[in-house]
Parts: C-alpha cells; sequence; structure tokens
C-alpha cells in the first residue's frame, strides 16, 4: 500500500471528516448511527469511532488506526467503526485514494436493492447521464457501478471489494453499492468523494423517478 | 415500576426534549401540533406538553408527570400531551427504557396505514436490512415491527401496548407503529430512541421506494 | 363583518407575516413568487404584496388594505396579492378567523389535481387519519376537503367560497384546496392556520405514499 | 447582442451568483461540481468557475469573460463552465436576459428524460397549472417547454438553443430542458432565473406525482 501524504495535519482531517458526518447526516444519508467517513493521512487512517450518531459528530468521535487491520494507534481512546475493513480495501487497492464515505443514501440504497447481486456481484448501469461526468474519468454514456452482497461478516464484504478491484481497479468508477446497505464513494479528499456521492445518488434518484412511469432510464441488471 | 436514575436535573432534560421537538419538525415529522416525547427522571416522567407546534418548544412547553396516571405533578401549569398514557405504558413495561419520541415520519406512518391490523396487530416485517443492527440487539435478518390500531380512545392504545409487550417485551424491538397515525421509538434516552426511530423511517422509506418498482423488499403482512 | 381585534400592533404582524413567508418558502410551498398570507388587524387586512419572491420577504414587503375591496389604505406604497378576494371572502364569511395562508404545499397540490372539480366543487376526504384532529372540531374519522376550480378570474374563486361557505361554514374544516393550483388554511392567527395547512398538506403526503402501492387511503371523489 | 447594463459592480454581482449557487446547491440541484449561473455585466459575462463544488462558492469561483467565445478576461485565473457556450447564446439571442441559472433539478430532469428528444426537440406540456404564470407573460393555460438532447460536444447544445430562439424567441418560455441533465431558465436577474426555476420544477413535481396515479396532469410529447 502506498501512502498518499495529504499535507494536513491530522487534528484538522479529524475536523473535516466530523463536518461532513454532520452535513450528510441533516441530508438524512447516515440515520440512527449509520455512516462513516474515513481519510488516509499519511501512514495511518483516520476513521469514524463505532455507534455514533453523525448528527453530533466532533473530532473526538474519531479514531487514527493502522492501515493493515484497522487497529487504534497508541493513545486513541475510541473503537472504530465496524467497516473499517472496507474502507481499508479500498485504500489498499487503490493508491490514489485518499478518503471514502459510506452513507445511506436512500434512492442509491434503493437502487441497489432492486438490483440485487444474484448470488454474485450486481451492477447498476447509468445510460447517457449528465451526472455520469462527475464520476471521473469513465466513460459518461454508459457507468456501470457494482453491488455487492451485504454479508453479515464485513470482512467478506471487503473481501469481495478487493477481489473486484483487483481485476477492474482502473476502470471502475468510484463509486460501490451494497445491497440493502447503502453507498461507497472515494477520491482524493473528502470533498471529491461526497461530490461523486451526490453523483451517485443523483442519477440514482432521477433511475427511480422516471422508473415510476414504467419507463426506466436506468436498465439493472443482474435481476 | 423501576425507575431509571438518569442523572441529569429535571430542567436540562426538558431542555434535551424541547431541542428534540424543533429538530423533528424541522424534518417534517411532527406536523401541526402532532408528536410527543418524554423522558423518565427519577421517579417522575417529562413529557410535551398538549397542543404545541413542536417548531417554538421551549423547556416551559413541557410538564413534569406522576408515573401512573399522568397527572401533572405539584406546581406544573401545563396540561400533559393527550398520548400520555402510551408513553407510561412503555415506561411501565420496560425498565431500561429512559425516553420515548412519538412521531408522525411519513414513510413509517404510510408502511403501518398500508399494512393494517385487520381488527388485531398488525406486522410489519423488515427483511435484511442493515439498518435493522440500528433497532439493538434483535436479529437484523428479521425484524418485526407490530402496528398497532388507532383507537379513539387513546388508553386503549395503551392497553393493547401493554398486552403485547406483556408477552414479548424480551424479544420486540424498541419501535412501534399506529396505523395512520405514526410511529414510536424508545431507548434509554432521547438521542437512542431518535437514532432507532430514524432506523425504521429510513427502512420504511427503502420498503416504499422500491415497493414502487412493484418489487417490495419489506413484506406486509396481516392484509 | 366582524372585525377580530387581535391585540398586536400593525408593524408586529407584518413581521410575523414575513417570517411566516420566509419559513414556508424555506420548505418549497411558496415557490417562484406564489403564495400569500394575511392577518386581520382590526378593521383592516394586513397581505402579502404582490410578485414577491417569499424567500426574501420583509415587513416592506407587506399591505394594509381595507377588507371589503382589497384596496391599499393611504400611504401604503406596495400592490396587495392577485389572490386578496379570496382571503377576503373568509375573512367575511368568517368572524373567528384572523389569519389565512396560501401556499403551494406540493402534496395537497397533487391530490386537489387528481380529485378534480367535475365542473363543480370536488372533494378530498381523508378517513381516520390522527391528523385530521389538527382541523380544530371536526369529526377526525371523515374530514371533507373542498376542491375549486382555478378559475383565471380571482374573484371568480372567492365568490365560489363565499357561496360554499355560506351553505356550511359551521361545519367546514379550515382548508380548502384550488385545482393545480394550492392549498389555503385559516385559523385565529398564523401559527395556527399554518398548524393545519402542515396538517392537510402531510395527510395528503400520506396519501400519495399510500396510494402508490395500489391501496389509497383516502378516497378520491368527484373524478 | 445588446448589451445589458444592469447597474451593479462586477465584485457584488460575483457575490450574488456565488450565493445563489450554494442556496441552490443546499437544495439538492446542484450536486457533484454541476449547476452553474452567469450575470450578464455590462459588455462581459460573470460565470462560475469550472469543477466547484457549489455549496462553497465564494467569488473566487467566479470568471469573467467576453461574450462571444466565453475566454476569461485578462486578469481571470479561473476557467469558466464547460456549458459556458449556451448561457452565452441566450445572451445573444435575448437582449433582456441578464442572468442564466443552469441546475440539476431532480423532478425538472426526469420530466425531461421521460419525454426525450425523440432525435430532435421534444416538448412538456405544461396545461392549466397555476405557476406557469409565474414563467412570465406566456399563456398560463398552456407552456410548452422545450427539450433540447444532451450532445456531448455542448456546442452543439448551444446551436440548438440558438436556432430553437431564432424561430420562437418573442414566445418562448423563460426555461429550457436539457434531456438527463436537467433545467435551465433566466431573466432580467438571478431573482426572477430563480423563481422560474422554481415554478417549472414544482410543476414538473406536480407532474410527476399526479402521474404515479396513472392520471397525468401535464401531457408528454415527442414519445
Amino acid at each position: 500500500m502506498k501512502p498518499v501524504y495529504i499535507g494536513e495535519d491530522a487534528e484538522l482531517q479529524r475536523g473535516h471528516l466530523a463536518a461532513a458526518c454532520r452535513d450528510l447526516y441533516r441530508r438524512g444519508w447516515m440515520p440512527g448511527t449509520s455512516g462513516n467517513i474515513s481519510v488516509r493521512s499519511g501512514e495511518t487512517v483516520v476513521i469514524t469511532a463505532s455507534g455514533r450518531s453523525k448528527g453530533a459528530m466532533s473530532r473526538k468521535d474519531t479514531v487514527m488506526v493502522e492501515p493493515f487491520e484497522g487497529l487504534p494507534l497508541l493513545g486513541e481512546t475510541e473503537w472504530p467503526s465496524a467497516e473499517t475493513s472496507i474502507h481499508l480495501a479500498l485504500y489498499q487497492q487503490l493508491p490514489n485514494c485518499g478518503a471514502v464515505i459510506h452513507a445511506h443514501a436512500p434512492h442509491s440504497t434503493a437502487v441497489a436493492a432492486l438490483t440485487g447481486t444474484n448470488g454474485s456481484i450486481g451492477q447498476v448501469v447509468f445510460e447517457n447521464m449528465e451526472l455520469a461526468k462527475g464520476l471521473g474519468s469513465v466513460d459518461p454514456h454508459l457507468v456501470a457501478v457494482p453491488v455487492f452482497a451485504n454479508w453479515s461478516d464485513v470482512s467478506r464484504i471487503a473481501s469481495d471489494v478487493t477481489a473486484y478491484l483487483d481485476g477492474s481497479a482502473a476502470d471502475a468508477p468510484p463509486v460501490l453499492l451494497i445491497d440493502r446497505h447503502g453507498v461507497t464513494a472515494w477520491g482524493h479528499n473528502i470533498d471529491e468523494a461526497r461530490n461523486r456521492l451526490e453523483c451517485v445518488e443523483e442519477m440514482s434518484r432521477l433511475t427511480l423517478l422516471t422508473g415510476a412511469f414504467g419507463a426506466g432510464v436506468a436498465k439493472e441488471t443482474a435481476r
């Protein structure tokens, strides 16, 4: 894993991370204690602590972990998010990934649930949507976003993500869905990850709004 | 009824309660003068006063009542919520319950209305939803949330709740629905109750969003 | 017309009115320059000026008019809302009406459009909804909200409202709908009118959310 | 092109533009880095810089361009929006146009996607909607909003807009849709453009809300 030196000190990172959580909570994208955000900071990763309402996040609700098993560094007093292994899988596979956001954005989650995984990895294909440009250098005419099964054992989701990226990291869009669970987006920093999250959520909303007419804009495969 | 000594003074509790009301109102979950919140405070219960818009709640819009019939304590000048008896039924049956929130969250209310009660107690079953983990120690693969009939006589709803919990309190999820009326959630404190409310509302939204495709994620029984 | 002496000075009223506009605009219920609010102030009526975005309302964007034809009083520099005649019709017929809000709340407007008027006055019947209690003393088990045709000549809508209230003012719920146009609610003051507006909007939302399943909770008649 | 001298200095314009972006972002109408706003300022145009999240816009995220090819003026350090050519086409054709807003408002975008363009220019017809009055002097009984194809080459969209306005500028409503891309509205200033944007978005929402019942209020043609 090649670390990305982002050049901000960890306390600033914790502050940005907490602010992004509060923002996404206010939108209703992190209900209950769901949702988690991480930032790669030098050789380490800062991630949301486990079991917090994201509406009241402060820097103290984050924890710095080592990037292999996600164990808290010496001096850290919080326990990291139960989904830390998925974040680490992304950092491991994607050297340029500097931040990861996982949220329960409603329309993305609904599109993932409708698509399903059919025992393997499902795929939501967004066709000819302008906002696909917001996902980076991929071809905006046809974006295939993977849908992963929501195994109870989170490390198994992480393994699926690792296997998927092993084969397709270069072409993969910087977002993935988890069935009946939510959406994960990443980028060089939190702002870029959040921009991409917004794009996939809005494309999903458009899919559902138009599908309500019986004439879907996106094709859901694997079902 | 075993009281829970929460360790905060009553004025603080009133302040928290009012702030939670204003927050839920802003989301549109307490329209008109609907919605009510209570907190167990030592041997007593603090609850929203009757007939207030929750968007302008202050500590003065709460009332401290005794926990058996919900009568205001000496010195209280407000009248408690018309639905106080449901709150008291929960505190009576659930020794660890420290706070109760009743709200008209739209998707929960719609799912309750669609399920109905068929003359008895209906049931909304959420299957394999990640957010079910937010409801505590219940099995997240299958959560059955009860739907109660909305009797004009509120004390009859309270009796139904008491009877239901008599048989199932240990396994019951910390939320219940009332037909064409709303959702009630509880926990050790207001924050936990609100987290759970958010989870059931979001699972209900997911149910409706996916059901609009004709392929519902949740099964509604009792209809 | 028996005036209601509300006991606040007109400047305060203007301030409340402007604040209520800004609040409803933020919810998306007064898009463009739509929506209008009035308050009866002694022998006069204060109403929103014509053609203002409600997101930037101040006291200066209101105008005091006489209650018979809605002409601005001496010294007023703004022109009153084009829908002033509907407000005046309500004050004329309802001696206890102290404030009127007209908004384009989306679900109410959709329910009105779906119901239509069939050349006469349509009716949306809300059955067994808890929030019907928020409409005052009417029977909450069955609330019939009228739907008026949206004549280009606003004074014709006002006449229809007058004729409707002539026959039913005592039993009429404090809300009415206008086809493809919006919802009007009233009460002793702005807060009560807004509470009622919220209730009819939420009952309409519930109707639409449940109707999407093909099993409507409300019956739409007159179509 | 006849310039409109708006009479505010360019720095004020930049500030208004940035504030309008932040406002529309908060509504969810400018997800990712989408959306752009411009203002005609004397002989020049001020427009959003390329690739910015609109939630954090400041005056520095705008750029002043000449009105023929959209090249930044001397001293400008940012690159203009990739969709500048569409803005310039509108200013060129419409001497009274002082501001243009392009947004990904969800319901407008969905209605555009459902209508499509059928290889040419599609049309969404809004019938008898009160909010059509918010689009200016057009007949509110029947408003036909054009839907343009979303060519990868943005200048081709701009050409289509120019050709459309060549034939119909006098009667055209001050809004247009782009398939699976969004809505563009204009007016004498940003506030008027935003008011009109709100109206077309709300009419689109009403169309979708009522269409969910299988009884659409608007007719979508060209499909």
